[in-house]
């Protein structure tokens, strides 16, 4: 139906996360819509962020310098490391502009159903970060099962080096209905319960 | 928040259709997931797609070879044109196999609020096609009020040159249920009403 040209720019989209077929062959088309210079533009931006970024020395965090920019920045509190699941979360906790330590990416979960083990994720990384200046571990994994157990696994490596280890809150979010709420955040809600 | 390459990616995926930011990040984490071999061979897709597809340059359709394979077919019945808006109409049309004829592609459609007029579509290059040899002109732009309006006007245009000018059938969807039809849709399947 499509010529090779356009089939395998149809097929490079479909290789995207939530892109499938009708989206591809709409973006296809969207390339073909452009003017020349726009789609070497987008092609060699591609090219660039892949070629530039890399995995921060320290933190596994993607970055273009080494170490980075958070790293090497010397106001952040370098007693704290907050350990998320991948570098979307990283830039996740900056929004919030509230968390002033340091970061490291485990780039993934145990989850033996996906054959990861701990071997497969940054955790010998995050251990060879441990030392006596760091004075808390913040466990940021996802609230999932595969999250937890990471968080439960990483933080029984932990306590044995005399660090504290501590996990993000589970809770309501913001703005979000006890009615329609389910059962297991409402537990935790409850069980997270502080004085007021 | 992001580095400069990594930004200029989001936003390259941002300008596509349908595609928001939320989106536009996670294409861009995408493509630092995966290999730089296959980084390249999506730029290399993008790039190739653009230079090697043309317009052909009797029906304007996308093509790799000029004339297209279409046009270039002789199995093709090349008394009867179906004219379409775009590209991808072509491909919704081949893929009812019912249709052997030629096709003309207007890139658009005849739209005021748009600042598009008669002459910022291929209706010059239709009206230079049309010869003895042509027995029927099928008008196959959208059911839309821009379609209606640029099908009426070619119309117009082509009645005086003595060739029979068809317009696809509107009516209920097969499949579809009465009950939920619109208004004009329902009062079009009632005026088009066949024998049976």
């Amino acid at each position: 139906m499509y010529f090779p040209s356009l089939a395998k720019l149809i097929e490079e989209f479909e290789k995207m996360p939530g892109i499938g077929h009708k989206t591809a062959v709409r973006l296809a088309f969207y390339i073909l819509s452009i003017s020349d210079d726009a789609a070497r533009e987008f092609a060699q931006a591609v090219v660039d962020a892949k070629s530039r970024i890399k995995c921060c020395s320290v933190c596994q965090d993607l970055t273009d310098t080494d170490p980075c920019q958070v790293c090497s920045n010397p106001k952040r509190d370098r007693s704290v490391i907050c350990v998320v699941e991948n570098p979307r979360d990283v830039i996740a906790m900056e929004k919030t502009r509230e968390y002033t330590g340091l970061y490291h990416v485990l780039h993934g979960v145990i989850s033996p159903m996906d054959d990861k083990g701990p071997e497969d994720i940054k955790i010998k990384e995050l251990l060879s970060r441990i030392d006596e200046n760091i004075k808390e571990v913040i466990m940021a994994t996802n609230p999932t099962v595969e999250g937890e157990a990471t968080a439960m696994y990483i933080s029984r490596l932990l306590k044995p080096m005399g660090v504290k280890v501590t996990r993000i809150a589970h809770g309501l979010p913001v703005g979000a209905d006890l009615e329609y709420a389910d059962e297991v955040t409402l537990t935790r809600a409850l069980e997270g319960r502080r004085e007021i």
